[in-house]
């Protein structure tokens, strides 16, 4: 079997897991109050480059995007964010939960990406401090996007001022962050804070943690507010040293970024010999930025795959989405590759046969 | 050091870490679709005896509990528990975040237990029907109490049996359970569901576990609902096959009650030690059915026994809680022992010197 | 000044007040324990031919819609209505708020009216029991539509049906229902819990009741909880008798139809003569089926109509809309019309001489 | 039949009737966009001697006290009232509801007061900051308290400051805001802002309006939220006019305080006669500072006042609670005090009877 169904599929990097087995030592505080929690403050604000940042480890994306989301937003506030974003799209409604019942609306974009002029019109459109109206108070930016497409640093910090022109505070969703600063080479301030984001959702998880993601607050006040709001809807781990050894090690000696890397290589590897079967109508339905594809491929071709043993989501009976992992190889890739191959010329034979 | 602040602080048993580092084998469908949260399953149905229950990890107790309530009573319902339950004192509103605007209710009773006849009279007060008046929804029982005392069985099915006449469902906060079940030597199965136990919050961390709680459901209407509740509340982890890993492991073979047998009984051990120190003016303020004592010491001693390396909370001035947990051993014991009662000699002899 | 702006802009209907001081006599049991409550209850039933229905009085339709809907919603569900409903766009997020975080997904089709062919494809694309994805649960229809045009019995029944077949609930938006059953010329019944429909937003004020709106549930599980919900959002009136007095007058001899058939036929009257003025650019930009309007006209003429005294919202800069009332007159409309004649004449006058 | 059981079984005032169809004329802006909600908006101010003062009409108690403390308070929040406060036993949780999950927790006194020492007491052994408690951040004062009992001016003051040094603000539930204000003969200033409170709930509806009450906000923030929170709960009528035109009749050339005032000697008077009845085993449960009295009476004493048509809340077998109000005559008063007098006669002779 070969796995391609999504990058948390994947297993626990062994540097992580060593990091766990080490933090099992001797007794610690409770909810945060130990060492291992401290040095991974610490940790974070030299990685971000940002003296005052705070993070709070949590256990889940959804818990990450919804409480960050919460804490910068009223409740009578409406969240703008791509109409394919996963807060709205795959959290339950979890953003309306915890932020009292504020809004989501979707602003659109190509490539899964928002567009700045949109932006501008729909913030243009709106009745401010009209009651009536739920009221634009937070831009959630996903990086990359659901459709594993990437803004770059200026297209981030253009969105970002065309929010707070109108006051509004940026989220950014990273849960696939490392993905993002790795295929765009930047610093991880360069893509969050200098480009005015004012709290980060950080992935770990699906790029080999066991069980880590994380709310890093580039605003104090956003900060203050997620010592509650974290708390209140149970996502303090009691033994959180253990949530922040994970983290501590992902982020140390750039372990995240090399984890990624590999598996945008492997993606791009893919992505190389896919095109390579155009002839059989297999095409990419759009820019791979990262470790994400949508291809397109006929039918019989993707049942024949998925009988040769790759995994992956199929979208629709033509669509698939592929994903490579930080655990992925690059022979992994030549076998998908061979498969697939295969998977398209015998779909063409079959076609053929019954035409 | 000799830790006696919580079980919270206490480390991972080896058998639980283990399970986590043979999990990671292979990659797995995320969001509990893997195999190990299938067996998870299985084992609990065993462990509890019910062929229905339903397991939901998650990773904090207050996840648990509030999850578990808010599943099993409407928005305009009242909550009953003790006044020094948990769910009111130590999980900032959690109950009332979840449950949709719902509230609690403190009912009273000796030794952190609450007393049926109590119970009764309260409920007989309630303008039933009327929506001026929080109607009482859910009876939620904390077994062990928060401080460190147990119902037996026969008092559970009293509690449940009175709440039920008037259409209340019943929650038990079983963050340490383990101790309980291991106090009483009774199945697991008599103390929950078979005494009208309908949604059961069943501790692992403060007993050994890295990070694993579940919400363990024997009514098929309150695990309906979880599946939305744990999910649009980011309490479903995405590589939940780890925190499954813990929960079996945890349930295998007895293990649970192994490691809070071994709390117990290091509590027991010191308890018997304190007693000897009533001629200081030690003395216990509650009965000790678990692994938790609450004690009265003078003031003086309290500091010297801080000083000398053992740790704990203060309560008071004269008041400290003492939790002893699965790593706890003997020699931590008559350590702890021989550090109190040096404390408390030292203390005297400061008084008499001051007196 | 001619009032065209709203028909909230509109007083109270003569026999509407009668009532209300005729209910100004001896005292009464509050919060809806009085006889001209109980009375009311019996009137709803007997003019929506439905021997169990029960009836809400609360006092704004922001109220009427998010309490019935949050009666028929769990938390992660997801609210299905027209893009351009009113729930989304002009009540601050309040069925989110209510709902407990359920969210609202628009549904398009012309002339602001659901297509029941994308309702279907909607819900064909919904991943149902995955928790990931809000779930819809109602079906919010707004009748007559924020665009005022309306739905017919069998159009209503045939959504009403689509939304059936995944277990979804109807709740009807009839915030100008008498517009719409006058225009329609049918049974109350008809368009409501004989169409499908379990719970109706009932307005009254904007066609002459003073302060009183509706809420009217045809299935009694919606209705016991809407017991607990209004209560707890401050929505039962202590006095109630004064709401429940102006909602039997309302609904009593045909009151509500009548006062309604007015604002239509001047609305009709207007638009007739408006359709003369196409010469001058003005233009119908939809259907108009009861008390609304969408007009396009220059927007020279937009001004000087505006300086001639007549009052209406302008939507955009050659764009306006416009509403009769119970109170509109005949003399107003022929003023009106007079009125945007000049204004046209003379715009296009202006547009030559400085053309 | 002589009403006693509660000034909301009142009517409506001549004045406030006056007012409201005097206010029926012409067209008018809806949602407060009026003349007559300009114009409550300088009678508040001028009344409470305010400059900034802001009011918001609503039409419930209900309403008016969970909107405001809603403003005052964080989610993750406690508010402090007396324990038999009607936001705790009387509102249905619309406090939790509306405050985002906020707890009420109630700190006792006498005469349903709140004791400065003890609410001291209570906040000095509050955690700060610990997220794991629900961190206290608004008293609730409720003037005259549900019992018919009145803080001073200076009791007021006291109790604001003490919760000032945590940082609370503070509410003033004035459902009967008036009688208190008649009682104490202070302006409304000195028992509301000069007293430090930030936001006041504000009754007319008890006292001679058709269905309007008002939150006054002190303090600029709440009064910016509130914008957002009373149309986002459906507490913004559209014809708010008529609302309007209650509460400035209400306010204007001291009307509220005339009714008031009525109230208060009404009961003054029948407490006067109750106290003549001691003999017969009749009691006052507490002092009787305005309009509402809980008296002792025999079981048999009560039975034959009821069946003599003296109507009124029985709260137990021998416990009766009397109100008045702005409606009840001296005749009224005269005619329940023969009547009681007589039902205890024949009540002790029936004892003695069959004694």
């Amino acid at each position: 079997m070969i796995e391609l169904r999504s990058d948390n599929a994947a297993g626990v990097a062994p540097e992580i897991l060593a990091a766990v087995q080490a933090a099992n030592t001797g007794s610690a505080l409770a909810y945060g109050g130990d060492d291992l929690t401290a040095d991974l403050q610490e940790v974070v604000r030299r990685v971000f480059e940002h003296p005052a940042a705070r993070v709070f480890p949590v256990t889940s994306g959804t818990a990450a995007n919804s409480l960050a989301i919460s804490a910068a937003t009223p409740p009578w506030g409406a969240v703008l964010c791509h109409s394919s974003a996963h807060i709205i799209t795959a959290e339950g409604g979890a953003t309306s939960l915890f932020g009292g019942g504020a809004v989501m609306r979707g602003v659109d974009g190509a490539h899964a990406l928002i567009d700045p002029e949109r932006l501008r019109e729909v913030l243009e459109s709106v009745r401010w401090g009209d009651p009536h109206e739920s009221q634009p108070s937070v831009l959630s930016l996903t990086l990359p996007s659901d459709h594993g497409t990437v803004y770059d640093v200026d297209q981030v910090a253009k969105l970002v001022a065309v929010a707070r022109e109108r006051g509004l505070r940026t989220h950014l969703d990273g849960a696939r962050l490392a993905n993002a600063v790795a295929a765009l080479g930047c610093a991880p301030a360069d893509v969050t804070w200098r480009a005015g984001v004012d709290v980060l959702s950080l992935g770990a998880t699906k790029n080999g943690a066991l069980s880590a993601e994380a709310i890093v607050a580039f605003d104090s006040a956003i900060a203050d507010e997620l010592v509650y709001r974290t708390k209140r809807s149970g996502h303090v781990t009691s033994k959180m040293r253990f949530q922040s050894a994970q983290l501590a090690a992902y982020l140390t000696d750039g372990l995240w970024l090399r984890l990624a890397s590999n598996a945008n290589q492997r993606m791009a590897a893919l992505v190389a010999e896919l095109q390579s079967l155009a002839a059989y109508g297999v095409r990419l339905l759009d820019r791979v930025d990262v470790n994400m594809a949508f291809v397109e491929m006929p039918a019989a071709a993707i049942d024949a795959a998925t009988e040769a043993g790759v995994q992956f989501y199929r979208m629709g009976p033509t669509t698939v989405r592929l994903v490579t992992s930080w655990q992925t190889t690059a022979e992994d890739v030549a076998a998908a590759a061979a498969r697939f191959r295969e998977a398209c010329s015998s779909a063409r034979d079959g076609e053929t046969l019954t035409g």
